[in-house]
């Protein structure tokens, strides 16, 4: 029995009309023998109406209880799939995280898959059901609802898929499918068919949306097939590849960039890098995008969206700020090889020439560029235009 | 017909016993069937040799009469590994990298391959010989003698198995694998049996020698199975694979350090970041191991070997030295993920406290650290210890 993992974000199941033809999609593309599990988010929104009906109940709301409500919110986009699908004649059931046996630790709001125990799946297929899997949720060792944090669904769709020892695992997004630049800065970015996953990481890390990094990790460690595409027009899309590229130059050796990525509102504090710090980032639980540290000064460059919560924790552990800039943003090149050739930085600043560039480095796949976060459009696109334009 | 690509390094040829010993090998371990092709470096030091001897004769001598100097290096050993075959009552016929196809660019001393036309090679094998091939050598497109540069035995092994579409690709060097950390600083460095080629790569471009990054980047690129392995026991060795790491925590998304390398006697030269460092890093055809540009300012920090060359370089392009600072080290840890949990940097920070850490800085798969280079060996055991050191 060959499965087939198939994931659908919160845009893609946003209305019911949307839902509707998701289903009817599926039901025209079944074929005998297939079996098919869907994992799906929230409605659009719906997890943010959740969270803003808690707050206004308590300003700190329990982590556990906030879990309880939230996992609410893909108990109604599955089961209104599920309807939609037998709506088509299609037998389906739906589970919700617990049922699907996905196990995490017991860290709410941002738990991690410990194991996943699909006996209950697997029956269903056995029996010809669609599975309909909520995503985003799953259950701790001690019976307790958890939420798995940002790149949730991604990553119950991926785990699923190794588990389920999937033929592949397809997330249907929004977009369709992962581009050489955002196309919504970059109107000549073309679709990759097929990327790596360290590439695929790279982007996502440095502000590719399409995949979360966490669930793209997981894909690259246990080698799920993974094809990325369009929840709309289920026209094929971007298929991860163990290999690094595809894109062969004209010669053997030759390197090239891959993608560019980039990251907007960013902010940088630069602190005291002493003891007090290093206590305090064993308990921050957020993504840093940028750190590092030279002597005795730490650079912690953050979203902007965490700025209350970093000030409030820099106060509260008495961590001298030396420094702090907002609107910042991020562009990253990435391609293979590209930091042994001091060509690439040389072009790099050269194109960069207009840009008021705060800082660049690299790492072994990827030029990282910070500068103003009005810049980036620009900077993204003569970028491209430079290193990716002419390429068929 | 499976094809084994071996490639014997300049110490594992370095005199005629060990020869004799490869050969005894490679006889008592033949099977019937098996197509052998063997990659040999120039015995040890002799192209050292080769190169005094060019000295001595000329300060300046022309890249064209090197190149062809050198490969007589190769033209000995693989000779005498033929003759030592032979007398192991093999058949057997060596072939230059021209005679073996490695069509390279025109770059002498540092040429790149674009392509491998081993027809040659491939008569041979279908008559049951043994070829043996030269390492580190191609030929240009104007049938010009080429060397590869650092790193190009490895990447003629690498790109025979490619094109011959080999079944494998063996390393064999003086060591027994790739390890945790170098088994000649940290006793209890335990060897890989396994390793992804993300994680070869980093730990190849931040120090491990055992594998050149150019070839690691190549076998990652067309998916080559490589095993490094020891030439003096011929025991299994490390297998690179597609998955980032076989290391499997107790949980499915645990994130761990893989390995730890090191680089010693680095230099920093901080340089004025103007027109002129971009014109001349156009030209700077040697590695830089790390580079950061702040503001106005670059940061490049290179091996000491290339320090003279450096100096000369920036005082011809008249770029404004701002710091120079010898007797650097970098000790770097691999593991994928680790960019995201700021609990890495807050551990690495803490036990890195009795050292005189310059500098911090981490990418997708790595945290990284500028430190005197006589410091080096006590870190790499100590962060082995903390973080390799009691898992089996």
């Amino acid at each position: 029995m060959a499965i087939i993992v198939k994931k659908f974000g919160g845009t893609s199941v946003g209305s019911v009309e949307l839902i509707r033809h998701i289903a009817a999609r599926i039901a025209a593309g079944k074929k005998p023998g297939d079996a098919v599990v869907l994992v799906v988010s929230a409605m659009a929104k719906t997890t943010d109406d959740l969270v803003a009906l808690a707050y206004g109940i308590s300003p700190h709301p329990s982590r556990r209880e906030l879990d309880m409500l939230l996992t609410a919110g893909e108990r109604i986009s599955m089961a209104l799939l599920s309807l939609a699908l037998q709506e088509e004649g299609l037998d389906s059931i739906s589970f919700t995280g617990s049922q699907s046996g996905i196990i995490t630790d017991d860290r709410h709001g941002n738990a991690r898959i410990l194991n996943v125990n699909a006996f209950r799946i697997r029956e269903e297929l056995a029996r010809g059901k669609i599975v309909i899997v909520a995503g985003f949720q799953g259950v701790s060792q001690s019976k307790e609802i958890t939420t798995l944090g940002r790149g949730g669904s991604d990553t119950s769709a991926v785990a699923l898929a190794c588990y389920l020892q999937a033929e592949r695992c397809e997330i249907h997004t929004d977009v369709d499918g992962v581009f050489t630049a955002d196309p919504r800065l970059v109107r000549s970015a073309r679709l990759l068919p097929e990327l790596g996953y360290a590439q695929m990481l790279a982007l996502a890390y440095n502000g590719s949306k399409v995949l979360h990094p966490r669930a793209v990790e997981f894909a690259w460690k246990y080698q799920i097939p993974v094809e990325v595409k369009s929840s709309f027009t289920f026209e094929p899309g971007t298929l991860l590849t163990p290999a690094p590229t595809t894109q062969q130059g004209t010669n053997m050796e030759e390197r090239k960039i891959t993608a560019i990525a980039h990251k907007q509102n960013l902010i940088r504090y630069s602190v005291a890098a002493d003891q007090r710090l290093i206590g305090a980032l064993k308990d921050w639980h957020n993504e840093i995008f940028r750190w590092w540290v030279e002597g005795a000064r730490a650079e912690l460059v953050c979203e902007a969206k965490y700025d209350a919560e970093i000030a409030h924790w820099l106060d509260t552990r008495q961590i001298a700020i030396l420094g702090r800039e907002a609107g910042l943003g991020g562009v990253t090149l990435v391609g293979l090889g590209i930091n042994l050739d001091p060509g690439w930085l040389a072009r790099t600043l050269e194109l960069c020439a207009p840009y008021a560039i705060r800082r660049v480095q690299h790492s072994d796949m990827t030029i990282e560029l910070l500068l103003p976060s009005e810049q980036v459009p620009a900077c993204v696109q003569a970028l491209h235009q430079a290193f990716l334009g002419d390429t068929p």
